[in-house]
């Protein structure tokens, strides 16, 4: 088909990310900090291969400092030959870097708190203890060979002179990557532009987000962090994470395949990510969510008669993700009263009874009538649709209304024996 | 406290709507096409009377064309007494127009399909005949007197052009608001900002925007639209609708509730979310998600040590929502591998057992060697603090790590038998 040219098309940005970009998976150290998660180590293994196998480039895991427990499975899920890097999450403090570059993680992802409300209220250190901190940490953590990530947190309560300090401070003692988090959830998408735009200008090294989903912007804001220059993205299987959670996987996949369906097909295995979602849901005991994007149970169910009619005729029209990529199959659903004749003459083919559009809209406005008192399952449609068609052929009834109000009759009958 | 001076501190721009805006909530409408949707008339009543409760703007129905049980429960919802406005949406096309200005609504949301995707599988119709039958409609609409809204459907995937004249166009016969809707799910934030921003110098009459959730930007697109100069925005009850639906009402109430508290809880009716959501969560038979804004059970649960900590000392420390303001109350975890003494300290505090910081040190050094073979329940980790609060008080042990050892060893014997 002709597409119209559309000012919408993506304009070349340089700096964009969108078609360039890491994920550090951090379900086993944001994850391990749901409610509901208590992973056991063979749990912590099969997670770790599972995101591998999808294709992440790394993962992130819990400190090796938070428990005796979380150092051995680190280093179990070290020993497991991943093609992914790594890492483990500590403090910005020595006692943990000490711990944490004995272990056999590819890279530390160092954090300290950088607002206001965190300086006063969790760590007490001023912004100037906080350079000469994190130069030590980062100085030391180098000097022992590992790749490091030097994260702010609350990043978007913070000073932004404060921060932009610090994160040039850290880029010119050689960190790989700096950090960039809204550990409240608070940031909305321009705001994230703005500040990474800003920041790239600012450091050389690569730019990780972290963003928490408490005002429903978490996929987007990793989004427009990507398209102002930010390089690596946090996201968590489901999203699981502290309160409601963080950036999910499945979500940030959705969003990035419609901007560039290639290059995420490629890197990807996709038709893992519902398998992935199965498993972890299973490990912290949750039900996935109705609405859970691409492998929600309505992610591909159209209902309304000109979605059906449309969608049947070429499902590009409401369908921005292919259900086929990511091995779910698309439902239309016909058995209510919000349906349309298109949907209906689609069942009827698939069923192979031959019946013209006009006798197709006269069943229709049957199964209209009778969802009216109550749903119909698709096996009523069907039954429907097939005793209607015994009728027509069999010429006893006078028209085409009296048939299919005959067969609604043995629907209703059969139902409610 | 003292906040710091922050750049990031909303510039005042008059266009912008983020404290000045209409909710159109539409779950008896796009809510009816969620699959597992089949409103009988009397919750339809309940949700219409919830949403008036809670103070949305205007409620939209479904289309009187589509049934004719539809028509009659718009009939009485209209006759309910309700301080919000009622709408109707139907396709734009006389039939559906002519039907609409009998019934009792306030006014008609009209749609039509404008990309070339939708009007070459679904309606068929050039740009010109939309052009004439707009104005048929929206005329005729106006001469009875009834508000009118037109949209367009699937806005993003339309010539911006061809949009930005048809808006003109119907703009100048006097809408009340022309509607921009993301149908498909495909668009983000920036893109939205800029598509809106454009046609505020276009058209004079208010602008409501419907953004889909395919790709998790439904929360984020409503943001950006309201930033750019939008009056009013599409929400649906737990986000129910087409596919995995649209923004959610509570989605969106926690982001503008961040943007402009004062504005949204003097407007909005916060304490009814949860029952509104469980009402409507049991009539379409689903589970609340566990992630779900604001009243999902993790919404306002701590679980890390540093996170518990700063949130004892001070609850805006991670905490952008006063779970207060919603009816809903705050957890810290406390009896998982992941714990702090702080949140321990916390605790004790609250069960009136005085302990020194060293003797609170060593007891969760204790809960962290428990919990890392089994995360421990609140009652467990009640139990353990009073038994080793005994101990210490009682001097029977040499030393507080014999104390909490004891004390260990007693509750893993209580928890075996």
């Amino acid at each position: 088909m002709s597409t119209a040219s559309s000012p919408y098309a993506r304009i070349t940005d340089l700096l964009s990310n969108i078609s360039n970009f890491n994920v550090i998976d951090t379900t086993l150290r944001e994850g391990e900090q749901f409610a509901n998660a208590f992973f056991s180590t063979e749990q912590k293994l099969k997670i770790a291969k599972a995101l591998d196998d999808f294709g992440v480039e790394y993962i992130e895991l819990t400190s090796p400092v938070a428990s005796e427990q979380s150092r051995e499975d680190n280093e179990k899920i070290c020993q497991l030959g991943l093609k992914c890097k790594k890492l483990a999450h500590i403090r910005c403090h020595m006692d943990d870097a000490k711990v944490g570059v004995e272990t056999s993680v590819d890279g530390l992802s160092v954090v300290i708190g950088t607002s206001s409300y965190l300086r006063k209220f969790s760590h007490g250190k001023s912004m100037e203890t906080i350079y000469q901190v994190a130069e030590e940490v980062v100085t030391f953590i180098k000097s022992k060979g590992k790749e490091v990530r030097f994260s702010s947190e609350d990043s978007f309560r913070s000073d932004l002179v404060d921060l932009l300090k610090l994160y040039r401070h850290v880029d010119k003692l050689g960190v790989n990557r700096v950090g960039v988090a809204d550990t409240v959830g608070c940031a909305h998408p321009r705001q994230v532009y703005e500040l990474i735009r800003t920041l790239r200008g600012v450091v050389n090294c690569d730019i990780e987000c972290h963003f928490h989903n408490d005002t429903g912007c978490a996929v987007a804001n990793a989004y427009c962090a990507l398209e102002a220059g930010a390089t690596h993205i946090d996201t968590c299987i489901l999203g699981i994470g502290e309160r409601n959670g963080i950036t999910p996987l499945g979500g940030f996949t959705a969003r990035m395949y419609v901007a560039d369906k290639a290059y995420v097909t490629d890197k990807y295995n996709l038709h893992m990510l519902r398998d992935i979602e199965n498993m972890v849901a299973d490990f912290v005991e949750i039900q996935i969510p109705f609405n859970n994007y691409i492998t929600g149970y309505c992610a591909f169910t159209h209902k309304a008669g000109i979605h059906a009619k449309a969608i049947i005729n070429n499902p590009t029209t409401y369908e921005i993700l292919r259900p086929e990529d990511f091995g779910m199959t698309r439902y239309v659903s016909i058995g209510h009263r919000l349906t349309g004749w298109n949907a209906v003459k689609s069942r009827c083919e698939q069923l192979d009874l031959h019946l013209t559009d006009a006798e197709i809209k006269e069943i229709t406005r049957k199964i209209k009538e009778l969802a009216d008192i109550k749903p119909l399952g698709i096996e009523e449609v069907d039954s429907l649709l097939r005793v209607y068609h015994t009728y027509i052929e069999s010429s006893n009834y006078e028209n085409m209304t009296a048939a299919a109000n005959a067969a609604g009759d043995e629907i209703k009958q059969k139902a409610s024996n």
